[in-house]
């Protein structure tokens, strides 16, 4: 089927990470977008057909963001994360057959699925589910490959908001203080008043609508400021994450809301590399990933000044994913030590405001929350998430003892169009762990 | 003191390997352009007077370059090449501080200098020499460090060459046939008719100046095709190294005279591509770089098609760099395994025509050749090498047992400024291990 440009513009907007207005088009299925038997990206050189371009926004269409997706730095610009020198922390394996068969209810329906078909469903690129740090389940598809890193989206917001708790956990960072404190550049701005706290919740209130779908929105300048959207002949817009944020004017009050605003979470890259002093793709390297014992590098674009994209621009190995989750499951002590201070974490887990959460009107998280780039479910389990857009996951299941981590390359951006076949099939499999251990 | 535009032009120019016309400008010195020392791309955001852009050219101009060379991929887009899983191959440690005193006589002067003395003039970043499979010397400068990658240029080329002397020894790729035998997009073009070998050794007669300082050389042309240096606004040029090589017209014979064309090189990537049936970079991965026990991943740069950079988009750590090297010492055989086939290695070492290479004229090499993509000094002790512009070098010498390999960052592109406090240089610690053994 043909992809209008009309979704293209769409696809483009929603690099950031809410749900989509409008009917959702349909698309070939999983298996009929498989980009590996689409032959995307074969050939020296492809043929013209399979061609994936970033200048020629085919790198986001659909169903050539499949492919994409598990090769970004072969399209932008990244910083290593280099994953050390130490021994890979090592994941034993268990896997079980039963997993498959699990069934849940698609939410907000009466249709019936197994966790076998939400893979496809869901246009999973890779899946892994570890049950008390063993890995009971893993699988690949499409481009996906346990070696090979996959664009996190704004999952990487998580590891923002983990390096920044750490950060507040050893005072070198003050939640209660305004941002222009340590980002006197952003004084003037809407941000400046706002606390960090606010921004890490997302509570700030700004002028930046991430509206997927509204033409008018915020994100494709947003976009082409750091480099996700080619900048057009003649652009004279601001050039990199920091000279954007600088033009992101206040609208409303800080600390009445949550809103789901990918700026902030620049901003809190740019307060942990201030207030940390260190550049944030070596904080990262130094304070997480060189300690999870990874088994890859992970990696992280860059704007055109070199600015690691907090918001949106981590790769990493599915298992390395996995192995974060597991650590934040063990009060951040994982790989024979402590990675992240138990007080950050703990801090991380009180979770967020839910009255604050609940006017930005999710229809697919209820009850949910939002803190320090984290989601949480509030629900029995305790369930928590790193989530971005197109599907990208990580699952923290503390009852159940369970981390799920998932990349994916659903052609819809929004996670509300992948929630009813994930969120119910991740609560049935951590009730089934639950109830059948082994 | 200021680099001025013309200068920035010719840096451009010079991007791709021989030597620069005219009187050469002068330059701050290794101490005083020391990138760590001059703060460049360090703070959240560097000041503007610090920072690296591609996009103003700023990455390739002296002294920002040599940041640059050690940050390739975060300038642009790259493939990884994955070191595999085993075991690293340990390089013991012997190490000797008499190397630093070796004095030798700068070539075509009665100046005399040490080997210590050396590293500074040739702005070198990292040397590591092996002595008999061990490490006796091994220093970093600058942005120079064991665990970074940095653009390794024309030594690309040695590697491209290596994988097609593999492929000619197993008889997938004839040295004798046509290049349009593989590569029919070329049947048209300048390369068509040319072989194989040919090719390799750079002895196509084809339309292509690389006359670096001269602005009317096609170099400028074909940096913008592959994405080296930006495309301006407007541009209407050929996309991508392959489409840049059909361009290019026959001029004179083929086979008459060796003359130093980047272009060759590129088609010799697409030669290896098309014979073996597996994209270059996976190809490299594949034969040479998941064998070596490789410290780290290397990279090659992408164009806009995802085209490795077959010409000089390799980037690597140095101590990996050396390893290569010395597998093409022990004829192919390192880290327990024959990692090239013995009889390619045999065809490599067995050199080129002097006479067709001295047609090219290269005052700092009398006496030299080239095959393969490989560089021959024809000396007592055999020496060969790869090398790439600002200083980057393999340099092997099998009757010495030794193995030099360099990066660097001078300030002028052709190493043939370089050469006259490089060649001596090894030469003297060749003739130096070789007397005082330990």
């Amino acid at each position: 089927m043909r992809v209008n440009s009309s979704w293209r513009v769409l696809g483009v907007l929603a690099l950031l990470g809410a749900p989509a207005a409008g009917a959702a088009p349909t698309f070939p299925d999983a298996t009929a977008s498989d980009p590996v038997a689409l032959g995307w990206m074969t050939g020296s050189p492809p043929p013209a057909d399979k061609q994936i371009r970033l200048e020629d926004g085919s790198y986001y269409r659909f169903p050539q963001l499949r492919w994409t997706f598990s090769h970004w730095r072969e399209i932008f610009p990244t910083a290593d994360i280099p994953r050390g020198t130490g021994p890979v922390a090592v994941l034993p394996r268990a896997e079980r057959r039963d997993i498959d068969a699990i069934r849940f209810t698609v939410l907000d329906t009466s249709q019936e699925m197994t966790w076998r078909e939400s893979l496809a469903a869901n246009y999973t690129d890779g899946i892994v589910v570890l049950h008390r740090g063993r890995i009971v389940y893993e699988r690949y598809f499409g481009a996906g490959a346990a070696e090979r890193p996959h664009i996190a989206f704004s999952a990487t917001k998580s590891y923002i908001g983990t390096m920044a708790a750490t950060l507040i956990a050893s005072g070198k960072l003050d939640p209660k203080a305004h941002v222009a404190t340590y980002i006197p550049e952003l004084k003037d701005g809407g941000f400046g008043d706002a606390t960090v706290a606010q921004v890490l919740d997302m509570t700030t209130g700004i002028k930046f609508s991430e509206i997927y779908g509204d033409p008018n929105s915020d994100v494709p300048g947003y976009a082409r400021a750091v480099g996700m959207f080619p900048r057009p002949a003649g652009y004279s817009g601001p050039v990199g994450v920091y000279a954007y944020l600088a033009t992101v004017p206040k609208q409303g009050e800080h600390g009445a809301a949550f809103t789901y605003r990918s700026v902030n979470s620049d901003v809190a890259g740019w307060l942990v590399a201030r207030a940390s002093g260190v550049p944030l793709d070596r904080l990262l390297e130094e304070t997480i990933w060189s300690r999870l014992g990874a088994e890859g590098d992970a990696d992280m674009q860059v704007d055109a000044n070199g600015t690691p994209l907090a918001a949106g621009g981590f790769n990493a190995r599915l298992r390395d994913m996995a192995r974060f989750g597991e650590m934040l499951r063990l009060n951040g002590r994982f790989n024979g030590q402590q990675v992240v201070p138990a007080a950050a974490v703990a801090e991380i887990r009180r979770g967020g405001d839910r009255e604050a959460f609940a006017k930005a009107g999710y229809k697919t998280l209820p009850g949910w929350s939002y803190h320090d780039q984290w989601w949480f479910s509030n629900n029995a389990h305790g369930a928590f998430m790193a989530r971005g857009v197109h599907g990208q996951a990580i699952y923290i299941d503390p009852k159940a003892e369970m981390v799920i981590a998932r990349f994916a390359s659903h052609p819809m951006a929004a996670n509300a169009n992948l929630d009813p076949t994930s969120l119910p099939a991740y609560a049935a499999l951590g009730d089934y762990l639950l109830a059948h251990p082994r």
